[in-house]
């Protein structure tokens, strides 16, 4: 059977798609409970989650499923605070607040470094079956722990060298990020510009250069791209935009709405809202911030900088201020219960299957 | 038989891969020949040929094979001549000319537009079978007359609009070039920034988007490539980086040493040698002119200005100062005979419809 993989072994789940961990109140415990009782893996995008937000979700999940599921992590970064840099940025976005009428906000943003600590804690505590990576490896200890506990551990790449790592660093396996993906880009062992690695081009050199299985992520939509990256040479995909216009999806209606009318040409890479490169729908503070992306405060600060911004204009419904996170096929999203997309996704691909010339042989 | 599609009957070929038309003197005869008797469809890279060169080519392909083969062309632009920008731009050009041995050349390039016309004419006359375009649509007339003389006419897209506009313009069918792909980009209607279309991502929504047959091309190097592309909705594949490295391609031995040795990361976009964003590895040229390439002149006057330097860096073996042009996946590159990669390509497609638990359903 097409769907039966190293990985559907690995994580005992029926079909060899995961629900990609997108952070920002996108994955409800409805969304992954949902995916995971259709046969994927649902995945709790817990970037920039509370300790306590992250338990109260993994016991909601447990509740509406019995199915593996899985927890997403940022690895914390910790770049210099710079005075000047961040009053600079502030400069650039007091006339934003102003317009949606923001009071002025000054205060230096503080790093807390303690949350990933508490975050792995709790994956430990609730025994959560799958626990994944964006940003960079964690250290060997919190690997093995996780391993030594049962807990499946994937980590991210977007280039050989990056997939290499992390076997050498003991990933049970590794979602491969081709440029075509929305949101953040997972690079941590290069320079931004060199990782922009299609998806197309990037699965089969990983495939030929690390001998833990890969996730495929960054373009996948529906039964064409999933079997697509299994020809590749991926025994899974990794999801996000697909998931994201979903019925149970937390993302904004304005979010979801600008993607389901999105075009590919829309969905650009800004390092804008958050110091770091991500995909998203193409709008008035893109556009505003392009020329002044390269002065900008690292990710996270400028993350916490724009955290206002986003949010009220958000309440207000302007999508112009917000973080529009967006792959490159808009044109393929649906507004599906996930139960249905995956389906739907089954579906195609046993049509393929059983039309396709290639496979009448 | 997964080699049979729309295309494969419509080209009259038996296996459904293009080599692509590659310019600059990389498509030899014998590159052309070797692709279409082994069962593919050979493409002269006649972008920069002269109406001469073109039609001896034709000849001595003529004399290799009787199977079809094809000629790429140029559509021909004509940028504004700004006297200042070329000035600016020899500025930079002199001191790597100077360390090349370079005599000061100064003159305005000079657009010579009747080329297009006389490679048209000398297509028609010799009926070569095939004949596809790059940076844009070429005037209806033309386009009906090489239908009417039983030529098959092949456009060139990077997003889904591009590729509405050449079914419109009445393309037989259509290269989808992804962001991944090696060499020029092929954008004619869009901002190239927001034409950077992962292959993954773009050929789905094109194929949802026009109902002519859609060529596959960027990041497509082996069986692994193909297959995944006719899953995706294509019924062929162009592949260039491929066929550069093969023992009958006319690519400079430094251009085939450098690909064969090179990295994902180091296969990068630049705008220095042509005025046009083209993908091609890294080098010192590249770095140096980096900080300037938003300030060079158009395509293709940037073009004829480092034609000297690209050319004496050739003679001299520095590959330092020419193009190198190479898609995303130079590590899936081999030094084979054309015929022994369409093999081996043919051969890993069996072997993964045969092992590949989808097939076996």
């Amino acid at each position: 059977m097409w769907n039966h993989t190293k990985i559907t072994d690995k994580l005992s789940i029926k079909i060899p798609i995961i629900q990609a961990g997108m952070a920002g109140g996108i994955t409800t415990p409805e969304l992954v409970a949902a995916v995971s009782n259709a046969g994927g893996l649902g995945m709790i995008g817990a970037g920039y989650m509370t300790p306590e937000k992250l338990e109260s979700d993994i016991q909601k999940i447990k509740e509406l499923t019995s199915k593996p599921f899985g927890v997403n992590l940022f690895v914390p970064e910790h770049p210099a605070v710079i005075q000047e840099e961040i009053e600079r940025a502030n400069q650039l976005l007091e006339p934003i607040r102003q317009m949606l009428g923001i009071e002025k906000k000054n205060d230096v943003p503080q790093i807390n470094t303690s949350v990933f600590d508490e975050q792995i804690q709790i994956v430990l505590k609730y025994e959560v079956p799958v626990c994944s990576f964006t940003f960079g490896i964690p250290q060997r200890e919190i690997i093995h722990q996780l391993k030594n506990n049962g807990i499946v551990t994937i980590g991210t790449a977007t280039t050989v060298k990056e997939a290499i790592l992390n076997e050498e660093a003991g990933m049970d396996m590794i979602v491969v990020q081709g440029s075509d993906a929305g949101g953040h880009r997972g690079s941590f062992a290069g320079s931004f510009d060199d990782s922009m690695i299609g998806t197309m081009a990037l699965i089969p050199q990983v495939a030929d250069h690390v001998s833990i299985p890969i996730i495929a992520a960054g373009g996948i939509m529906d039964g064409r791209g999933v079997l697509a990256s299994l020809v590749l040479g991926a025994q899974a995909v990794q999801m996000g935009t697909a998931f994201l216009t979903c019925i149970e999806s937390g993302a904004n209606e304005l979010h979801k709405e600008a993607i389901l009318n999105g075009t590919e040409e829309q969905a650009v890479i800004t390092s804008a809202f958050s110091g770091k490169p991500a995909r998203g729908l193409k709008n008035e503070f893109i556009i505003k911030m392009k020329e002044h992306e390269d002065a900008l405060p690292a990710y996270p600060i400028q993350n916490m900088l724009t955290q206002d911004i986003r949010s009220e204009a958000a309440k207000q419904k302007n999508k112009e201020w917000m973080s529009l996170w967006c792959g490159q096929n808009p044109r393929l999203s649906k507004n599906l219960h996930a139960a249905e997309l995956i389906e739907t996704i089954i579906n195609q691909i046993e049509e393929i299957i059983s039309n396709f010339p290639l496979i009448k042989g």
